[in-house]
């Protein structure tokens, strides 16, 4: 089956809906959280672990998967999903944010949307050395892993993507930084828009994956709204809001998806690039948002963060989370979120998951993992309970105050 | 329930016999493999992983749980059975062993029975530099974790395995080295005997654990064998053998395992320390053990060597493993072992293992893991079974050739 999405229900006070997106893997629903798998693996989960948390849709790096093990061998081990074992719906992204996080992004000292999370598969480099290049027709990288450089371009991108197979891809573009003036912007959203067509004509002939094109313009209204006009006029299925803002910048997210979202085509589904904060979350949904994806509770739950829901604390103030390695869980028989259903909740004590997080036991990692991951999934299934009931402002009030 | 040892088939030809151990944790069927879980963790594992392989009795080490989280600590979370939410039979060691490996075992470069496997938790230090210091009374460490001095006597080991309440404890020995002469092993070994009577006398009250006494002796027959008498005299529930030998010493193994366990008590369990690779399994069964442990199946694989039955290609010349790094394997569809019925070998392949090995991605220490753990529980099903037909010397040539 190909791609579709079917809009359910619309909140009648906000912008919040929900969906159901179908893929030729089966569907998911929306508003939906998509993990992070960045080389073909949630970190330190297997896809049997992402079956019994009920993840419905992931998604893994172009770029990353270019660099190892390669697209093509990949496509020979039968797409994504044969090489993963996972036969659910994927998305691909298209590399274009690493020609920014190693670019510009690391000489600004800046990252994503959400706020600046360096990867940390790699070395970093002093502000002044940038690891990759843009030009017109693409971007220059450094491979990190041999030194050797290497090219990515709209076709090559779109190469890949057909290579990996993922449900979803997303067309090639460059993330600006919020350190870029206007005219940088502006230049650099005309070569995304050159960009987004190129990767149209490539794309042409297949059917069986859907591709997503990507709305920037920095922190311009008028960019922004051109870059809304333009995507949308293009025969993309569904879009997706990249670009990077500083750490203290949520309310120019809500600006931003309050110019861009109510000019796209509303029977489209719309992706925001790397957003994963429990605020963001419920802010981007109440904007029109349908999907995310973010590393966030596979990432903070390695460095030692749980998350909380807010009948066992959780809160604004504490981002819904604690850190385990802290010495009042020394002797803490209980598990970490009382009302939780995840099978770490159900198997392990505090004091446990504290003893392996302060001995680096890699079984912490899987553990801590799996709580994070199933806080996201029912926060989303909640939002989307709310939102079928009418209750969507109701629900966030519950979680922000 | 208390303690109990049952001998069930004894093979006609060899020393070999199948057994069961019935703890106040349950029982567990020998020759067993006992899995190690150094600081209360199989690492890369949780306890539902070691049931679902069907994991029957684990390890812990009671040196580094001593380090962290401490015995006290493990004690108030209901000892290790609570701690690490695992209800089957576990052991502990008595951290006699790191007496050697940390002191003349580190001077000596030298380390356990079945070979040098230095631990990964600890810092290597330059032989010259002793981390440990014995003493007529018990043996001093210096904690590489605080840097502090740290006590250990047989005293003190009993307490710390009371507060972790494994269902088999190992009293407090002197592990020496194969570069030790005579007169220092005999030494030695004196003093190993009375500190066995001290564990004796410091465990009097305690009847839900039990205590299994160590032969030591070196490469010497006659300390051997006193070892083996003034053992067997004290009232043990069972035996370990103990002992470093260099790696090319096979032969001095087998001669050790004949001059000890005919001196032993047969109608209580011996244990081999330290020994996993599959040709000692076999020549130590002959021999009449009934249980061992190792650390190699989880350590293997999380170096990339997987371990593959005969039907496979597995042999005493390949180790009965691969290295899955090697380039051959890159577009591999197929499972580690075609043979293998693990949930590892169920769904992935070769090559994604290879991919998840090379990025250093956390799920292929898990995947591995289970894959090893699974041959090693799988082959001592099979030699029990051969056991009990009375065909063990055919299993064994049928594996060794």
């Amino acid at each position: 089956m190909a791609f579709s999405f079917s809009p359910i229900r619309k909140d009648p006070k906000t912008g919040a809906r929900t969906g159901i997106v179908t893929t030729p893997h089966g569907s998911f629903h929306t508003p939906a959280f998509v993990t992070v798998g960045t080389l073909a693996t949630v970190r330190a989960l297997s896809s049997q672990d992402l079956n019994d948390l009920g993840v419905e849709v992931a998604l893994a790096n172009t770029y990353h998967l270019h660099l190892r093990p390669g697209g093509k061998i990949i496509g020979k081990m039968g797409g994504l999903h044969g090489f993963m074992s996972f036969q659910k719906p994927l998305f691909t992204d298209s590399g274009g944010f690493q020609a920014f996080s190693l670019g510009f992004g690391m000489e600004h000292g800046t990252g994503k949307i959400g706020g600046f999370f360096p990867d940390e598969g790699f070395q970093k480099q002093p502000q002044a050395e940038k690891w990759a290049r843009v030009d017109g027709d693409g971007v220059t990288f450094r491979n990190p892993i041999t030194g050797e450089k290497t090219r990515l371009t709209p076709e090559i991108s779109i190469r890949i993507q057909h290579d990996l197979g993922a449900d979803i891809m997303l067309a090639f573009d460059e993330c600006t930084s919020p350190l870029h003036d206007y005219s940088y912007t502006k230049e650099s959203l005309e070569r995304t828009h050159r960009w987004a067509e190129r990767c149209i004509t490539s794309h042409k002939k297949n059917r069986k994956q859907s591709l997503w094109g990507i709305v920037q313009g920095g922190v311009w209204k008028d960019l922004r709204e051109e870059s809304a006009r333009f995507i949308s006029s293009l025969p993309f299925e569904g879009y997706a809001i990249g670009g990077s803002l500083g750490d203290k910048s949520k309310t120019q997210m809500h600006d931003i998806l309050e110019w861009t979202v109510p000019l796209l085509e509303r029977e489209k589904p719309v992706h925001l690039l790397g957003i994963g904060a429990v605020e963001d979350i419920f802010n981007s949904i109440e904007r029109g948002i349908d999907t995310f994806d973010c590393v966030s509770p596979t990432r903070l739950a390695r460095h030692g963060y749980l998350f909380l829901t807010p009948k066992s604390g959780g809160s604004p103030e504490n981002k819904f989370r604690m850190a385990i390695k802290h010495k009042e869980y020394q002797l803490d028989k209980g598990p970490i979120d009382r009302h939780c259903s995840c099978s770490t909740c159900k198997t392990y004590s505090r004091a446990y998951l504290r003893h392996l997080f302060l001995a680096n036991e890699l079984s912490y990692f899987r553990l801590a993992s799996i709580h994070n991951l199933h806080f996201f999934l029912r926060l989303m299934e909640a939002i989307r309970e709310s939102i079928g009931k009418g209750r969507f402002l109701q629900l966030k009030k519950a979680w922000l105050g």
